[in-house]
């Protein structure tokens, strides 16, 4: 088969297998050649640090590494790819043929907040196995939680406010996806993406931009032809030439039932309180408004007060506010000496690089649990190697994700959406604040 | 069809039609409605700045735009999705279900570089095919062009010696295999990432990680496992325990013929200077010496006088070095005033949102061309609505890429990256100043 045909759409890939480094690749032809594939691994993906400044960080793209694991398979197209570079010998490629994860992976739930050290998600299985996933679970978790960490100090800006995410042309259009995915997740309402909507079924919003406005003659012609269309709830953009006479011209045009006006250039916090009044002076005192300029965290923290009520973002969502990533990494932690992958007694040994700088590791096959103080709030993030103390028991954070190769843990979206809103009313208070500080729990070793 | 089967793929995506904002269809849908929506149209993709302290942007993304373009249809799946969300009306719906681009587009060429105020994409037809294409435009040249800048100044910094992507983990799995596009546009020579590799024939790299030391009981037991499978001439990881005991075994295991170590952490110009002595000291002294822990420009341009032989960069590159999007948008600069949009000499009537506060733009249809000094030193990126004066003709700058919904553009990635090597060898020599400062080229509209 042509390898052209099947990319005759820009974004098909066949499977999730080329989302890989070669170098993972090229381990497992000399980890077969040497013995050492079918030693069992565990592998763990933390980060060393959050974002400057940062308070928390969010898991996200949980859901996405599921899919991602499920279709890691190696087919005819990609081994051929493989054999015509010359990267792989036919063992290697004989032995991808029949691959699937077949391991455990368990992780942190998506939506759940996390530390410097916490074992965000462990993988295990024979080094073989494990080893080519890094990648696919990095790009996923590095970009998904990015986004949702600045979702989720964009939602405490705003409180009750509705959110909406329209990021999509600033970023890859399947980052975009999955940017307001994670969005959803860290508690924005709506998107303007519908390919997010029609692969996450969240719900989507639009209805014009100035092109419209200057298509017709006047404005006026502009405002009747999405009225006569949408209605009069619709959201009438109002800042394409003199703010004041459109928002009269709104009115007159929809009536006092006008669902929104939305503004997008300006000062927003002058000109939504001269909208506001003039809105109520026309009558349309439930005629809402929406801000779109270029907003960050700090910029509807500074409309708090001003009568705005809802605030559509775009740009620094979907490149996370400063930190478009996460610095996660996937690490060997522990592997057993002999290459009996079978026998669950084996002793697993500790393994970490010796630091040279920053870089510096904890081995060991870790469990992770958060500790509450006398009121129920969370004190500290707590990381092991051996037993989970009993007062910990129960707080644990690492639940399974897969078993065997299967997956264990789908669930909508909702409930991660849920469930970071949650863990997020557990941290101190101070977790909220959006100045720079310290992570807000101290991340202890036992 | 159910639409989840559609899906099993996490990446599948069955056209892009859905990389769309909901505006642009309700817009539409508005527009079909007045009798607006054949109106002549050309809407233009340009930026108002660049980022902070950049001298110069690199166009990059085209050749896939033009594949998005392509692909740009609306199939039952999709027309099903937009029906049952309650998107759009039947008229609008049927519309779509015929919908191709049948306009023409013009842009910059692949690896040129541009300016604030450059046109860098313009796109003639009517209003209503022209206007859904805003989102995924925007999307991949918003996105790549980042890349593609970055990479740029990553490639002046690293002069002649081989840079390799390789940042896939830092971001979402398919911006990764654009991204690594992007790099190659702006001059680095191989990517990591087999997808990339795979999509679009760039050469690939990668042998070892740390894990792979630490899962056999020595580092010799390693490098022997490396070596015995890749040949002597890999690149063999010498910092996951001590980096000169590790250069010793290596060049034991491995001899003289050693390709290359590789440095991932440290403070590499110190490590650098002691490894390449130890390793002209073993008698290895064709031994290339690989550094790749956390460069950018300025990182790389520090390194110059180290003897470093390659390069590998992953997340300051992935990111756009601090500038992860461009800020270009697509503008209705012109439109006609009738409907009759088969009349090429109806008049076309220049608009322009009235500005508040830095969100103006300059109606009407534009050509642009990069003057020359009397050194043959471009001089002034020269941007107009008029004719174009006799001097400039031949040095225009947008060149036909679609023709009456035609892909008229096609070429190897490798044209883009000659292209932006000439491209940028054509600007003053301050352009390759990493230090800050303003654009090399002054923006003049005749």
């Amino acid at each position: 088969m042509n390898v052209a045909d099947l990319l005759g759409l820009p974004v098909a890939v066949p499977s999730t297998a080329l989302f890989t480094d070669q170098y993972e690749l090229t381990m497992l032809q000399a980890a077969l050649r040497s013995g050492t594939a079918d030693r069992r691994s565990v592998f763990e993906v933390f980060t060393r640090r959050l974002p400057e400044g940062r308070r928390y960080g969010v898991v996200a793209g949980t859901g996405r590494v599921l899919d991602a694991v499920e279709n890691f398979r190696f087919d005819e197209t990609i081994l051929g790819f493989l054999r015509e570079r010359g990267i792989l010998d036919e063992p290697t490629l004989g032995w991808l043929a029949d691959y699937r994860f077949r391991g455990d992976i368990w992780g942190y739930p998506e939506g759940e907040v996390y530390f410097p050290g916490s074992p965000i998600m462990r993988v295990e299985g024979t080094f073989a196995e494990a080893v080519l996933l890094e990648t696919v679970i990095l790009s996923i978790l590095n970009h998904d939680s990015a986004v949702a960490a600045a979702a989720s100090r964009m939602a405490v800006a705003a409180g009750d406010r509705p959110l909406m995410e329209m990021g999509a042309r600033r970023t890859h259009e399947l980052a975009a996806v999955a940017a307001a995915r994670s969005a959803y997740v860290g508690g924005f309402h709506r998107t303007s993406d519908l390919a997010a909507g029609f692969r996450y079924n969240i719900p989507t919003v639009g209805t014009s931009a100035h092109a419209f406005t200057l298509l017709h003659d006047t404005e006026r012609d502009a405002f009747t032809a999405q009225v006569d269309t949408l209605g009069s709830g619709t959201t009438l953009l109002v800042d394409t030439f003199d703010v004041t006479e459109a928002v009269r011209t709104a009115v007159e045009v929809a009536g006092p039932d006008l669902g929104a006006v939305r503004i997008d250039s300006g000062d927003l916090l002058l000109v939504a309180h001269r909208v506001r009044q003039q809105l109520d002076e026309l009558g349309a005192t439930k005629t809402k408004i929406v801000v779109t300029s270029d907003l960050d965290e700090y910029a509807i923290a500074s409309l708090a007060a001003a009568p705005v009520d809802a605030y559509g973002v775009g740009t620094q969502l979907v490149t996370g506010s400063g930190h478009p990533t996460c610095s996660m990494v996937y690490k060997l932690v522990a592997r057993a000496d002999s290459g009996d992958a079978d026998d669950p007694a084996a002793p697993l040994r500790p393994v970490a690089k010796k630091s040279m700088g920053a870089k510096s590791s904890v081995g060991g096959r870790k469990w992770a649990a958060r500790r509450l103080d006398a009121d129920g709030v969370a004190e500290a993030e707590v990381v092991g190697t051996g037993p989970v103390p009993e007062a910990l028991a129960g707080r644990q954070l690492l639940v399974p994700l897969v078993r065997g190769g299967e997956v264990v843990a789908r669930e909508p979206l909702d409930a991660a959406r849920d469930r970071h809103i949650a863990a997020r009313a557990g941290l101190p208070l101070s977790a909220t604040q959006l100045s720079r500080g310290e992570p807000v729990l101290p991340t202890e070793y036992l």
